[in-house]
């Protein structure tokens, strides 16, 4: 049976083009706002990658093996290295992949991102606005809407200084973006900060945080009861909880928010920059107003990447909040200090191109896009005849118009089927019979009318009005 | 050190215009020709991809390495087989490949497309036309002009018949991407059955035929004295040898090749038969005629891949011949065969993006392609006078003119610095004092003049005249 890896998937030419469209869209809004574009090889170097998504991120990434002697040589040196060592049996699959690999496939675009920065630096002229639209792979169980292999479509300025109104640029770039697919949005805004002032007025260890935010940010997914469990299984106390839960359930207005958390976070100074800074891009957004995006803090947003230290957006369908996240973003100011470069300020965001192309799938959104490229079939009545027509084809193609030759002089019904089933427009026919007359004859599939025409030029002209 | 693995490259915003300037000249061609889009995961059962490109290609094939607690069961199985069995030490990487991954990433874009035809077979209108263009990845010993990781660019015909019209498509197709690109190339035409038929009267053996076009095909690149010795020394024999040489060095024009080849090809039925597709294909074309391609008979281009089965094609640099492929193709009649589709039959292009920007480069034919998408940069004064502006920021990208706004408030020498370094065209500087007068100063910083507008509709007037 022949089939794919589990998690990977085909795309046929009707999704390819919905694909493409979505692309191009993303693409020239992210020109549109002085984004440009790089692209980074798929395969990194796994050293590259440990380390900055969190220890699930870390297991989830897709490791290559190495080839040829070498692999031949160091699967030989670890099996002498086994043999009476019970430490290395115990956790034999990692230092086996020392022994066999060192390369992987890149999990998001951020990091390799950051890896760009750090090793072209003298190069880039800061701040750097980068957009990257290229695959990522993950080894997650996959499920509706989750692939092991999927686009993601990223902008990110990389500078010295940090500026809230790179936020700002960020949420005016999404609702660009989804006013011109007509897709309204939800972007739910938070600030790692704030989460940082609710652990320490909720008594919460420092060496829980990672255990807190990695549990809060299933709150919408998996809800409260759950959360609780997680969090009480991780060591989070019960007590620690209930400090906080009001907040992630409340549902109020921007000002009442601010106010509730102004006054408990009255004693903490991280928590006070973060009500600080929302307020900040909350209140500019407002003045510069959005299409047709909504801006909705959510104060049990925490985002699962380990490397986030400021702003913390996800979008979502406004139209169906429970769907899955469509992108997703933030400030992550420290990450180059993990590759030696210090005082780097960055900021993003990522959208799932598989992801919005379901969810505009589920709201009906594509049915403007065509199907076929080709709007013209030649239908083949034998070699002379076709090196007759051949002139007229490379005519239409001279003046842009997708036209395709049947390969073989099959019978007329089956070549007239094809056009039919592949939706192409147009057939034209030239037999014995037209070269004879000196005339063309062309078919309208939609239509079902044909006309003869004695030149080319008219024919174009038809097709121009038609098209 | 940070840095890549061996044999990748990261690709800068500069390169990146180029890139994407060659990808959409493609596509539009390719569609233009009638040929649709799909693509496949990057990531193919081990089982799809073994056996299709020859011995050499097959251990090129990059392998992923499974993962978590899967991957730990299959060490400790391992381990427990391999302790006393030399037959296993022997062979030790290929049976501990195959406990330890059964996925790895795409070799090329014609053997997933042919699974993809085989799994979606009943959904397929054929002849299929379709395009892809994708990364491929290849454990090759790197070095100038060949990655590990490169795009291909492919237009494939898969249909129940075989129609020599299909190759004449596509040498026009080629002619037509590279007359766009302004580059002229030489397309290399031979025949597998050709090479049949002069392995039949050299007496040489069929189980040597894959070594022979393995050898012949290197004619090119390392000569004629080092592909004999590599001939013999794989059991070709001095007498076989000495036959053939002649006409892999011919220096004749199309009709005299096929004079010589039809006398010596005169007892071997598939040799004719090669002659006389060659022919119809050369006669077609030198009818309907090429614009800036020479198509040329080479009777030592052999090509690699071990799935060609007629009409081989291999493009390169028409002023540099000596400089590396760009680009082949063939006929593959029975690769379907493999997967247990019988009578198909496919034909196909594929050209590679990474040589044809080094091609094109080194002829120094992307001189105008710009290098910046922005045109405008907004001078940041701080978060009032930001505010206030950021309603003309709107206002230009509504009109589509690419805008960024600088993040930070730093010294205005700074801010129109980074405007000159990033080849940003004009500055709009609104200021405490342009508030207070009501006006928009802008510098057109190429013409280093500067001036001030009214309002925003005769700042885009000014833009729209000079961009």
């Amino acid at each position: 049976m022949i089939n794919l890896p589990k998690g990977t998937r085909d795309y046929s030419s009707i999704e390819m083009n919905k694909r493409n469209y979505l692309i191009q869209i993303i693409q020239k809004k992210f020109e549109l706002f002085g984004f440009e574009p790089i692209e980074t090889p798929s395969i990194e170097n796994i050293s590259t990658l440990i380390g900055k998504y969190g220890e699930e991120g870390d297991s989830l990434i897709f490791k290559l093996l190495h080839s040829g002697d070498f692999l031949k040589k160091q699967i030989l040196d670890f099996l002498k290295k086994t043999k009476n060592d019970q430490r290395i049996i115990n956790n034999v699959e990692k230092h086996f992949t020392e022994y066999v690999s060192n390369k992987a496939l890149r999990y998001d675009l951020t990091v390799p991102f950051v890896r760009y920065i750090v090793m072209h630096k003298n190069k880039i002229v800061f701040p750097f606005k980068r957009y990257q639209i290229q695959p990522v792979w993950r080894a997650d169980k996959p499920q509706k809407g989750r692939l092991r292999e999927f686009y993601q479509c990223d902008a990110d300025i990389i500078s010295f200084s940090s500026s809230l109104w790179e936020e700002i640029e960020l949420i005016q770039l999404c609702d660009e973006i989804f006013t011109k697919l007509n897709f309204p949005i939800i972007i739910y805004i938070n600030h790692r900060d704030i989460l940082k002032g609710l652990v320490e007025i909720a008594g919460i260890k420092n060496n829980l945080w990672k255990n807190f935010t990695t549990s809060l940010d299933k709150w919408n997914k998996i809800g409260r009861n759950l959360v609780k469990k997680e969090m009480l299984s991780k060591g989070i106390t019960s007590l620690s909880f209930d400090k906080l839960e009001f907040f992630f359930d409340m549902e109020e207005n921007f000002y009442n928010k601010k106010k509730h958390l102004t006054i408990a976070l009255q004693n903490s100074e991280i928590g006070k920059k973060g009500i600080q800074d929302i307020s900040f891009i909350y209140n500019n957004i407002k003045n510069i107003s959005l299409k047709k995006t909504k801006l909705e803090w959510n104060l049990s947003l925490a985002r699962g990447m380990s490397y986030y230290t400021g702003t913390i957006l996800e979008i979502v369908p406004f139209y169906n909040k429970s769907f899955i996240s469509i992108g997703g973003g933030g400030r992550y100011d420290q990450l180059a200090n993990l590759f030696g470069i210090n005082n780097t300020y960055g900021v993003g965001i990522s959208l799932g191109l598989d992801r919005i192309y379901l969810a505009m799938e589920h709201e009906n959104l594509f049915h403007t896009i065509s199907n076929s490229p080709s709007k013209v079939l030649f239908i083949n009545f034998g070699n002379e005849e076709v090196l007759y027509a051949y002139k007229m084809i490379k005519f239409l193609r001279k003046k842009g118009i997708s036209t395709q030759l049947y390969p073989n002089a099959e019978k007329i019904g089956k070549q007239f089927r094809y056009a039919n089933n592949k939706n192409i427009p147009f057939a034209i026919s030239i037999g014995k019979n037209e070269i004879h007359k000196n005339k063309i004859r062309m078919r309208d599939l939609q239509e079902k009318t044909e006309k003869e025409y004695d030149n080319i030029n008219d024919v174009v002209d038809q097709l121009t009005k038609k098209l």
